[in-house]
């Protein structure tokens, strides 16, 4: 018995578009970035690899990503599981900045400390920052678990149960998984299937719309390790995109 | 305490727009359709009715029309179920059929039976028929109970688990409903609601993209009966010309 799990990050958002931190700022898909998602329901269908059941982040352009996605792929009536563990990492007080700006004001080393040290987070966000999400209704049970910034290992930590309870469950139901997130979120779950070492998963860059496809045997341990898209040229075209933003 | 459910009839699809019976039949929403959903979603948040859970069928048009209300509302993010109970009327061997057609070869009286007798389901459609929904996979766990035609008395009864177990649990507690699904499993719906007879049910017509909100009280008794339009001018425009369908 071998599982199949699908990840997929959300097409190209306004902020992607606009060079912006965004982590939980909740922006919508520009156009393209539909099309992605529609592209990666089209992609998955044709390769016959159809999802039973959806997890996705409470964030709109991993949400739509999954609804135009299934849509595309006629599976859009399948069940739906929304967490906030799937969240994008919390880019702190860095949220709504210029990512360009940011670079130049605090120079490349700061810049690439925040971007990619593994354990480094930018500074907390002000709960009266227009971008902050204290007070969001849709984090109201989170109580101390509500982030004010986070670096990539506490998006481990905090995705950790989520991946083990509940999309694990779901696989071993023998259901077919598609997980709709986000960059850093996305990360976490490789790092911790493909088990990148902490250095090494700052230089690991997943593009945005590309159904990302893992086999994994009965102890959740990859058979094709890294995964494997089903459009491999563009997604290494459009990872190198990612490792350059901000230049 | 009372509690607040919506009943939420999808935007026109390509069907409605082509006066074709369409029962199970998976078609898309039209531009206008998309439109109407979207304008459902602003209607509640001017309202201020923010749901706090959504039930759709498993039909493409009341799962998009969700998708887009609840992003136009800012409540993408909140839990989803989906049930084939929630599905709309089976219209057995008249799926894919032209109304007006249907009208002109049937005449008024069977044309009206079919359509509106509360008993009366049309002749069961042939599984190999391509507008039949045998073999589709959403529907691999219905054994017996998959329909091949139903009148709004099976409707009444195969919907009236769903209601009792699952979206009474979740006004229960406390929580705002969202039920976006169609015209017939919603006239099943408020006939259970309201109280309303066999025969009288013949002359309620909900119409697309409207939302329709119920205060309920302990015992799921309509505090305001007969639901309360948002937009009640639209709404009755709008039903009177789903009641002149097939002329």
């Amino acid at each position: 018995m071998t599982y199949t799990l699908v990840l997929l990050r959300h097409g190209e958002s306004e902020w992607n578009a606009k060079n912006l931190f965004t982590g939980w700022v909740d922006v919508d898909l520009t156009d393209k970035g539909r099309a992605e998602g529609a592209r990666a329901g089209q992609q998955l269908k044709d390769a016959g690899i159809l999802p039973d059941i959806v997890h996705t982040s409470l964030l709109r352009r991993a949400i739509s990503t999954a609804n135009l996605s299934l849509d595309a792929a006629d599976r859009h009536w399948i069940p739906v599981k929304r967490d906030w563990r799937l969240n994008e990492r919390h880019y702190g007080a860095l949220q709504g900045k210029d990512k360009k700006q940011t670079l130049e004001t605090y120079g490349e080393q700061q810049f690439m400390e925040w971007r990619r040290s593994y354990d480094t987070p930018p500074p907390v966000i002000d709960e009266g920052d227009e971008f902050s999400q204290a007070g969001d209704p849709r984090y109201d049970g989170l109580g101390d678990a509500m982030p004010g910034t986070e670096c990539l290992k506490d998006v481990v930590k905090r995705m950790m149960p989520y991946w083990e309870n509940d999309i694990q469950q779901d696989l071993r139901d023998g259901l077919t998984v598609l997980v709709a997130a986000h960059g850093n979120s996305l990360r976490a779950l490789v790092k911790t299937l493909d088990g990148i070492s902490d250095d090494d998963i700052a230089g690991l860059n997943i593009p945005t719309g590309m159904p990302l496809v893992y086999e994994l045997d009965d102890d959740f341990a990859p058979t094709n390790p890294g995964g494997r898209y089903l459009d491999p040229e563009a997604a290494r075209a459009a990872a190198d995109a990612v490792a350059n933003q901000g230049r």
